[in-house]
């Protein structure tokens, strides 16, 4: 059985656990004040063109996105979002439980569009009870989506502008940065991306790592205190030499972007095999996370051979499946997916 | 230079980084639904005695304190601590952050007696306008205690009594477990302990772990929704993996208590040591964490060469210093520090 | 200038000020265990046909939905409300500042309907992540609705009948509750609505009271500790004396319901009059909240002398105007209003 | 029977109920933009010699305690407050409720000494691992303290120096601010005090009136959206005017601090009824709250005719009496307290 059920089926790259090994009985200070830590910001400033960045390393999404949004918004503000946002959606509330709002607009193919966040900023401020309303004060975007696609460099370009007519702060949920930044299609390197936003994280967990994520401030525009805002999130790892070793790993000679390059042309060789086999995509995505339809036939082919994900159901029935790879998948089991897909096209022949 | 500063100085006991290495391409689900934390419950189930438990693996003490206490109290209800109680006071108010108060009584050495919980209690209660208050709906003991020490089987069972008398929760916080259940001083089993309370976790981080806590409903008696609100506190590992593999290996053949007892032993080796060397207890902990004082002399022989924590101060200008223990604290860097003290009894004589 | 923007533009019902002043040496207790209270609560028990109800008296409509939620709900759940109800959209987050999300539905002329409910559930439970979403705990409606519509009394049955099926609780935010059971179209009592609901609250600010809501938990099923949550979401009034002696004012001889009666009267008569003069209805409301779509000429007419509140626009750009009416509204002022309205169609003659 | 259980005992000041019937059928806006509202505010500014002030009104002290503190408090920041605070005791956690925690200091006579903040924020900032706990972000004092005892002007001075030196805010909780002002030990005058701290609030619920508290931001420096921060607190009036028109009358000729006056001067006669009849004071307080030491014999006098409340037991068993006066206690009040006093002395005699 393989599995392209998500980005982190397997445990972290191997170079990462040798590391962890050599390392092991070296004694260091824990909470983040490690060698390790130290490094890895320093890789992480120098591959982001930020030499002032303030850097904290946590452990998973959900806790950066609730400890990052509650640590920027004032009290009564809150964070605008597609209605596909995974902080809107698949996190179980944690933004709200800090006590904000999650602020919907509509997305496309799970992107925000500047126009659209401009229109519901006019008709926020426009209403004349809006002091009644939850104020807007930050945007989240995802880079890649939710959906696997990513924003032009124009198009943060613009959300940005929006954002500073109305005073709002620009956060970018990395979650899967490298898959996007690898992407053929992507027009924007990390560097310009770090200075289109106000804070941003780099996903550890979904690309190579056991877990971890980098919250970049890049112009060392941390909030206040934000040290102790991780530790009362519950965010703060005692052994903080996990989360810097892993990254100064990632970032020391590129591996970040060679595993999240390697897992987009996997993802471009599934696409092929889809396209080969009369698999419709429901969504075009130029990452690692791949959506297509499935039907009946289809599905039962795969059962008890390969993994995926469902995401949902078109009118005609047929489900929506996200097959997602990373550093870790193999040609063979892209060959072994094709296979079993073609099983089906020679059952059909007389 | 070696340090004594915390048991969590190292990476991880060497079988777990053995073992993460050998599963490493498996493929397995997330969030805690693989083979590893299925196996790593039913053997902590069988060595804690209670078939139905319910287990969750979390990441971090401070997170786990937040999201058991917050998942298990009602809308108004505290916490009832020892005034030296972790939740108190180094986590940043990250219970407080769930809008729970900690309400805190003196203590003995770390230790909560049941006649001042009950005491408390009766006060609260007469009081007129104990309505407007707070209302006490759990008690948090740290098993051992921030100072090392630990309760004995009668005391915890007339804290449990009180509890009952008042309907209160009992909540063990087992951050340093092994090392109290490992003390020579201990006249509890992990059974009987988890018979005595509501809830309790215990730690990996400070035993052998690169990091997790274990928590533990003994009756199967976790709040409804668990599993969300850990997510929802930002305390669910994606790769959850990584914490299944831990403690599955911690507890698959006694490791845990293996570790905890060797980490006990190089203690009372300390303890030895400073006898041995004039220098004075400030508590008498019968586990992994020595506190002794230093006097000004003293600390100029270790400067430079053995790095310890910093408690306090007493009157007489001696500082309250921690020295804790640990899987991989060696016999050498015992003697190394024996060293350190004589050269200072050499230097005295003539 | 007459306004007809809000149903609380004047102060208290006259008979409430004459109590006010009539009892104002009595010394009684705070904090509501005042007589006062005491024989309003025996009223309205007896009003609502249920003799066991727990009630409480808060201060407004906002402060009485976090209370009454954050109250009743376990910590990752959420409250399902129509996508215009009022805890999502005017009360400033009051609800999630408690750490819960409103779950929004659609609606039709702010209601929600059964089977939009039953069919947000289903998918809900269908979808394999749910676990990791905020859990439906409780269903809000407003009677009247936002939109001054009410719902019948099969409505209510039918969306009662989804929140068992699915474990939810059924709270009814009746801050215009009066209007609504005095409404010509309405065909349910407040027995009836009490015997429907797990909690449902009595708005006195908008019907006739200088402020004060009555929450009624009709099967004495208050949650545990909920005066102290009371006091806990700073809702508690010292002079609780001020909020029993309005609703027993209201309570003891019908004259809520008398004030509520004349109210949707007004409301009607208002209607006739946009009617005579050709102004469209945006929503055909039986009760006394009346929406209308006006031009820019017809608003010219009234500039300056009535005044109304604007909920929005319609696409050819006309605005919604709501008119509301209260106890207090004269027969003079509809008069004044249709005069204004008629100075229009004067001036369009030749 | 009499009652001395409270301040808020009575209704309103006659002036209050007066005007309120005067202006009862006046259509006036919603949420405190009636023009009663912008007269009392600029009877306020001139009162405090604040023409620049921002001033908000809220319904009662917790909620404006819990609303004030959390508006102003960035996200891990705390409140420091005597550890007879009044946030910290009798509001039912409301602050803890909004994620901030109540950092408690030892007082003297309810009274924070500015060498103990001293102390503690040096012990504080000393400490190795401060930044893993609450950070202290606001100073909160009672003038007049639970115990009615006030500061001297020297010692807010003292207070405010350390405040800024540690970029402290300093909040003073006035609920009964006019008892303090009108004290005859009193050496500062509101305009002082209104310079001396960043925010604090005028009591009206203990002051005379139904229910209000002004909040004072005196140098215009309200926290942004502050009015929302209002709404999302639930202490938003939407009859605004009803505390708009009571701190208009009580601010417009000084009858504020007329009936504040009044109320020291009953005490100050209690203090020598209790003197006269060999009544210990507990504690020498300056204000309308007297709280003196009762034997069993004693209580039997006053028992089935004049009620006080209990406030705690010293150890040779008598209790802890509060007697508090206002607005409305009359000389005969007290004249039957002295005559049922006197009853006991003569029974005494053979």
């Amino acid at each position: 059985m393989i599995s392209f059920t998500c980005d982190y089926n397997e445990g972290a790259h191997p170079e990462i656990l040798r590391r962890l090994q050599e390392t092991n009985l070296m004694q260091v200070p824990g909470y983040g004040e490690d060698e390790f830590c130290e490094s890895a910001k320093q890789n992480i400033r120098s591959a982001a063109g930020c030499p002032d960045a303030d850097i904290f390393f946590l452990v998973g999404g959900t806790q950066t996105n609730a400890t990052v949004i509650s640590s920027m918004l004032g009290g009564c503000e809150g964070a605008i979002a597609a209605d596909t946002g995974h902080i809107g959606v698949h996190e179980a509330g944690a933004v709200e439980f800090t006590g904000h709002k999650v602020l919907t607009i509509p997305q496309k193919e799970g992107k925000i569009e500047a126009s659209a966040l401009s229109g519901y900023l006019q008709s926020f401020y426009a209403d004349e009870s809006c002091a009644h309303m939850v104020q807007p004060g930050m945007v989240y975007i995802s880079f890649p989506t939710e959906y696997g696609t990513i924003y032009t460099k124009r198009e943060l370009e613009d959300i940005g502008r929006v954002c500073r007519q109305y005073s709002l702060l620009l956060f970018i949920d990395g979650a899967r940065l490298g898959y996007g930044l690898a992407s053929r299609s992507c027009d924007l390197s990390l560097k310009e991306l770090a200075g289109l936003c106000d804070v941003f994280y780099i996903g550890g967990t979904k690309v190579g790592a056991l877990c971890g994520e980098a919250v970049v401030f890049p112009k060392g525009n941390a909030p206040k205190h934000f040290f102790t805002s991780v530790k009362q999130h519950g965010a703060l790892l005692a052994k903080g030499r996990l989360l810097g070793l892993q990254f100064d790993t990632l970032f020391r000679d590129g591996l970040y972007f060679r595993i999240s390059r390697s897992a987009v042309d996997a993802a471009e060789r599934l696409k092929d095999v889809f396209a080969r086999n009369g698999i419709e995509l429901y969504i075009d995505s130029p990452t690692n996370q791949q959506f297509v339809l499935l039907d009946e036939k289809t599905r039962a082919l795969l059962d008890g051979h390969v993994l995926y994900e469902i995401w949902g159901r078109v009118p005609d029935g047929r489900v929506i499946a996200r097959f997602a790879t990373s550093w870790a998948t193999t040609d063979s089991a892209i060959d072994e997916l094709e296979a079993r897909l073609r099983t089906g096209a020679q059952s059909c022949r007389p």
